[in-house]
């Protein structure tokens, strides 16, 4: 069993994300390709003590390929899919171009990993909000089903890019030392302030990210009747993700057991200190790590028969809202 | 009919918006008294082309004094209020020390100016989370019974005083040039970060503003029965708070009538274009500004029969989350 690894748009924040994941944790390849823009070809890259030249992505980079982790934005893994998938490589795809494609599994590794076996070639990545809710969501809706959720993002920078997250560092340079701040990166000022999400917005209102949310989660869940609605949200934060989530169960939900539960579930660290008022915090707890953060567990009284809950999640977007979930998926595959 | 201001606590952020405000807005008055701790004693303030000098607050401040306008903190509020009262003042107080007094009418003058006559000599000014949210639900909910609220809030840095938004901007140029951010003000880091509310948290794991927004709503609205569950986060912005909005309205309640009700009321400016992904911004719409900016209106699928709806809000919580709202009932006061 060959494992021979490409990725496309290594250049990028989730692309450089995947080397380091895969080196971190000891991701075992027998060789890997770099793979970017014809902008990039021919560039070095160091990496575990070897130098690798990045090859232009085309239809012919697949050959000999077992996985292909993509993330060159949705309308490059849209065109070279059927590449991928003819040379016999499985195509991770962190984009959102196949994740509503019933042929294609929508995969959060503690959530639905069976999904990945009936892969035709292409296993889609969530979005990273999805991902961060679901995390944690998941193994309480296991054993009471969630019936209804709200949620109110918090997002970073990150979700833009790098051209975002030097554009808010810069923004906020400019504005302290009382420089008019220049948008390019984001259409609205980022800096000392907060906008809806910046993805288009659709015929009810809802950016594609909320509807993201919502569609996804169904798919996830494998439930087309959880009644979810959505509000994301930009603050100027670099790369964690921070989510406000009401539930609503459909049998009585006790904090105490919310927090037996995911204090025993993969992937979920609780944080949850009434007396320091301390909970998670994106930039202090989630930045660069692994797992997802969650705290603020309280009764939501509104709903009746004890079958409401609050909670307030942090994860990061780049590692489990992006490059560390389409590695797990890679982890969790057989080849 | 003599009009003779004091304001207690002239020095702080709320003490000289009280000031901004009464100059702008041309408040009629006879005499004004600032008064502020020991501590600012003999200190002089040039105001409408007066010296001012301020006085240390006692029990004899408040001697042909007409209404006093407090923002000094709660313990001065409680210290203080029977020397208002006993001088046949009456005193606006910005702290909660009286909110929830069932003496104490808890005025919105959009929403129950009715109960300004009823005040013994107190009349409380709302928190400022509870005031943003309250001035574009109460004319939804005058129509059509909300009968639940789901908040989220994104809360500014001023609600934490003065000090807490010099932190944010040094937190931030130290953070951008490497150093260490230092936390006084605020109990975590406030830049490029975001954190539960730094209020006391109670038995029930909610803080105390999130408390105060269940309370006092349902007092201003007069109303026992409204179901309320709210999460209130600081985020890196100065001055303007934000809040996601969940509605359930006991009948069916069309976006395009919200919009329209909302178009109509006093203290409301919506923008929701959405073909430009424009909607109320706190650092670019409200900040320093008198009304409560509405968008995102969107119908909520999740909730059946067409009785969800969702909504975005940003108001200043300098001005009408404090400053404002005070100055505003002092107005409607018949004196």
């Amino acid at each position: 069993m060959s494992r021979n690894i490409a990725i496309a748009g290594v250049t990028g924040v989730v692309g450089q994300e995947f080397l380091r994941l895969i080196e971190e944790r000891n991701f075992k390849f027998d060789s890997l390709k770099m793979l970017a823009s014809s902008r990039s070809a021919g560039k070095k890259i160091a990496f575990m003590g070897e130098e690798y030249t990045i090859e232009e992505l085309t239809e012919n980079s697949f050959k000999g390929v077992d996985v292909a982790l993509f993330s060159a934005g949705g309308s490059q893994s849209k065109k070279f899919a059927d590449a991928v998938v003819q040379s016999g490589a499985v195509m991770i795809d962190n984009s959102s171009a196949f994740r509503m494609d019933p042929a294609a599994p929508l995969v959060v590794p503690e959530v639905n990993p069976e999904a990945i076996k009936a892969n035709k070639g292409i296993i889609a990545n969530p979005n990273c909000s999805t991902i961060i809710a679901l995390v944690p969501v998941w193994p309480l809706h296991k054993q009471n089903s969630v019936k209804r959720m709200v949620i109110s993002t918090y997002q970073a920078a990150s979700g833009a890019g790098i051209a975002a997250m030097n554009e808010l560092k810069k923004q906020s340079a400019d504005i302290l030392e009382g420089r008019e701040p220049v948008c390019e990166a984001l259409p609205y000022q980022a800096a000392f302030n907060v906008f809806c999400h910046d993805s288009k917005i659709g015929e009810n209102g809802y950016n594609e990210e909320e509807m993201k949310m919502v569609n996804e989660t169904r798919k996830i869940f494998d439930d087309s009747q959880i009644a979810i609605t959505c509000t994301c949200v930009r603050v100027p934060v670099m790369r964690a993700h921070s989510e406000s989530i009401n539930l609503e169960f459909e049998k009585p939900a006790d904090p105490a057991w919310v927090r037996e539960v995911l204090e025993d579930s993969p992937g979920v660290i609780v944080i949850d200190d009434r007396d320091k008022n301390r909970f998670p915090m994106p930039a202090i707890d989630a930045d660069g790590k692994d797992d997802i953060y969650v705290g603020r567990i309280r009764q939501d009284e509104s709903i009746p028969d004890g079958r409401g809950i609050n909670l307030w999640v942090c994860g990061d977007q780049i590692r489990k809202g992006a490059a560390l979930n389409a590695v797990q998926i890679a982890e969790a595959m057989d080849f």
